[in-house]
């Protein structure tokens, strides 16, 4: 095992595929397809089996004595301007896991280990993220996606088609988890939590449920010299009022919210907004709490439309219920993280991950967290110290071994 | 004097150059030109003299005893999709004055009277208002006026030539005012306060001194779900406590304050706002008091700028003094007011007009306000009840003759 390897490997790939402005492997691009070319490269030499599913992820296959199988994932895509580890520290570190074991069990570990790289997890350019995953978990939803345009009216199922998959076929892949007993992934944080308590690494307790709604307030335009204030039907300071009252949800419920749009309109200097439009978007790991934060926001938007006199409309976006990983596989990732770091720390992910979906689909999983330095990520400033990333990597494999124990010690079904 | 055939003219030039949308007027357009057509058509057979000044202001001047001149004056230009009144209902309501007039006296009355066509009082195709006034009165800024595009690209200047106008040249308009003894502008109100007050007319102080300003908060990109709520610069947090700050100011010191424009950025749903910009028109009678609105406005965005840790920026858009009209024509705008309809009610305006600009040019200036329906303008819903247009037409044509007296009770130069 030799975590530097990794680091050097990392930074290969990015000098392949990132420019000025950051990484640019957008799946179903070619810098994609060169990314992924990159990682069976990696592979070439080992005693594995490779092919790509019908959902476009990729898998890799070290046969273990086992035909039950730990499935290690990542994911190569990334958002445009993207950062150097988000995904593809995974995918390496897959790499540097499946080495030490074909060494170590001279080709046959006692279970099956499979290296998956998912397709387009970030979503980025068809708004769908998660997409492999999700094809493969079963969560999918077809008719949702047989919409999905790119910004130049690509369909995704054209854009699918380039790459050889069929969009009407994608759930095939779901075959893929026939013998699975455990996922692992590691991640980059994506926030701060680590870095502000000091810490290397975390264990993630599940992905945080999602509601996702634009919110829009309508008025009355009207002129902003004429229109004494009391007269005034004032839709964005309905609005307005929405941004410090999440802040009191969020700290009630212990979640987070985020309202990271507004528009207005007419939208112009001279005339009170007849219209204005948030985004809401809240967050929890508890269902419960996730549905009380929404109640809240719901009755504090309804009050402040009545005390502005305008008419408030809600519109879903989007809502993902919450994902808690297997409780013995975050005690395995405890355990690991003690020994190599000395302790630990549970956190929940704000961000959805590809373990979100295969934990839907019924499959034991868990999550282990690096250090992000400044919190930042799907920015090229994104960037972990590189004496963290090789920590990870060794207490990673390590928790791989762990599990690899956990499932001989299962009893068969 | 025959206020009906007025109201029957206004619409007559509703059908000429309106769709269903409303107005369409704008200046130095085609249908402007025709709206002029129209309004020379009805001057047709009155002893005028007519022509275009070198701003593109059109004069028809009714020669009288004394050089000295009452100017009565409008704008037949409209914005995009406006109302029916606006502008246009002061121009032909003084072609009914130059015909009572010139009828009375055998067309010689005892002061010379002039009816000016402002050009492009809306300034809705290049975001400059009372252009033909503002040159008149010498204060338009020719050197910004220089850099005006309309959204195709086409310049002011370009645009100015194709109705024969040279924008280098157009302050010698100003010869114009070298007679001028007094102003008087008729418009429909454009707010709610004669309406929620159950008066028909109201005599005008002034217009408002306008501060314009767009405010920039500065904070940071962060993922919704990965970032703690107390680790977030959250631009729209800022920006948003400005919303209810802003009537709280102007309740405070009796102005109006309105915040139009709100935009995010990257404005997506998964991110708090790195950057938060919105526009902030102030306006007030009392230039002392428009000061103090603004420094409140900075003070209050400074203090939520640094409560969240993100950082403010302010660039001026635009500023106004306040104009205050002639306080003899103001009580002769009360007394005709009275004597038609019984009552008074002074009032400030909040638009400016282009009397704001003939009365910084030292011309003794007046307005007359007529009750709008729904407070409501700039919009194919303005309206005034057609009785209240023949009421004001009246009482305008009486504040006509009491000008009249005036400017002959003066004392020569």
């Amino acid at each position: 095992m030799n975590p530097s390897r990794t680091v050097a490997e990392l930074k290969e790939l990015r000098v392949l595929t990132a420019d000025e402005n950051g990484a640019r492997r957008v799946a179903f691009t070619p810098a994609w397809t060169k990314a992924r070319e990159f990682l069976a490269a990696k592979l070439a030499g080992l005693p594995l089996e490779t092919h790509q599913d019908a959902a476009g992820n990729f898998w890799a296959t070290l046969r273990g004595r086992s035909a039950k199988a730990l499935i290690i994932g990542g994911h190569m895509d990334s958002v445009p301007d993207g950062g150097w580890l988000d995904g593809c520290l995974n995918t390496l570190a897959a790499v540097e896991i499946l080495r030490r074991l074909a060494d170590e069990y001279h080709g046959c570990p006692p279970v099956t280990v499979r290296l998956v790289d998912w397709a387009d997890e970030e979503g980025a350019r068809f708004g769908k993220s998660l997409f492999g995953s999700s094809a493969c978990a079963g969560t999918l939803d077809i008719e949702e996606a047989r919409h999905l345009r790119d910004r130049d009216g690509i369909t995704l199922a054209d854009a699918l088609r380039t790459v050889g998959i069929e969009l009407e076929n994608v759930k095939a892949s779901g075959a893929e988890l026939a013998d699975a007993a455990a996922y692992l992934e590691l991640h980059v944080e994506q926030g701060p939590v680590l870095l502000d308590k000091g810490l290397v690494l975390g264990t993630v307790l599940g992905t945080f449920g999602v509601e996702r709604h634009a919110i829009t307030f309508h008025g009355q335009a009207a002129h902003s010299g004429s229109t004494p204030m009391a007269r005034r039907h004032d839709a964005f300071l309905a609005a307005a009022r929405m941004a410090p009252e999440i802040y009191s949800i969020a700290a009630r419920h212990g979640g987070v919210c985020t309202i990271g749009s507004c528009t207005t309109r007419p939208g112009i200097v001279t005339s009170v907004a007849a219209e204005c439009r948030i985004t809401l978007d809240q967050r929890h790991l508890d269902a419960a709490a996730l549905r009380a934060m929404l109640g809240d926001a719901r009755e504090a938007a309804a009050r402040f439309a009545a005390d502005t006199g305008v008419r408030v409309e809600w519109r879903r976006l989007m809502r993902a219920d919450p994902a808690l990983f297997h409780p013995d596989l975050i005690g395995l990732c405890d355990e690991a993280t003690e020994e190599i770091c000395g302790t630990s720390h549970r956190m929940p992910s704000g961000p959805l991950h590809d373990a979100t979906e295969v934990s839907r689909a019924g499959i034991p999983a868990a999550m282990m967290f690096v250090q992000s330095l400044h919190g930042i990520s799907h920015n090229k400033i994104e960037d972990t110290r590189e004496e963290h990333i090789e920590t990870a990597i060794r207490a990673f494999d390590l928790l791989a071994t762990k599990t690899i124990e956990w499932i001989i010690r299962q009893p068969a079904d």
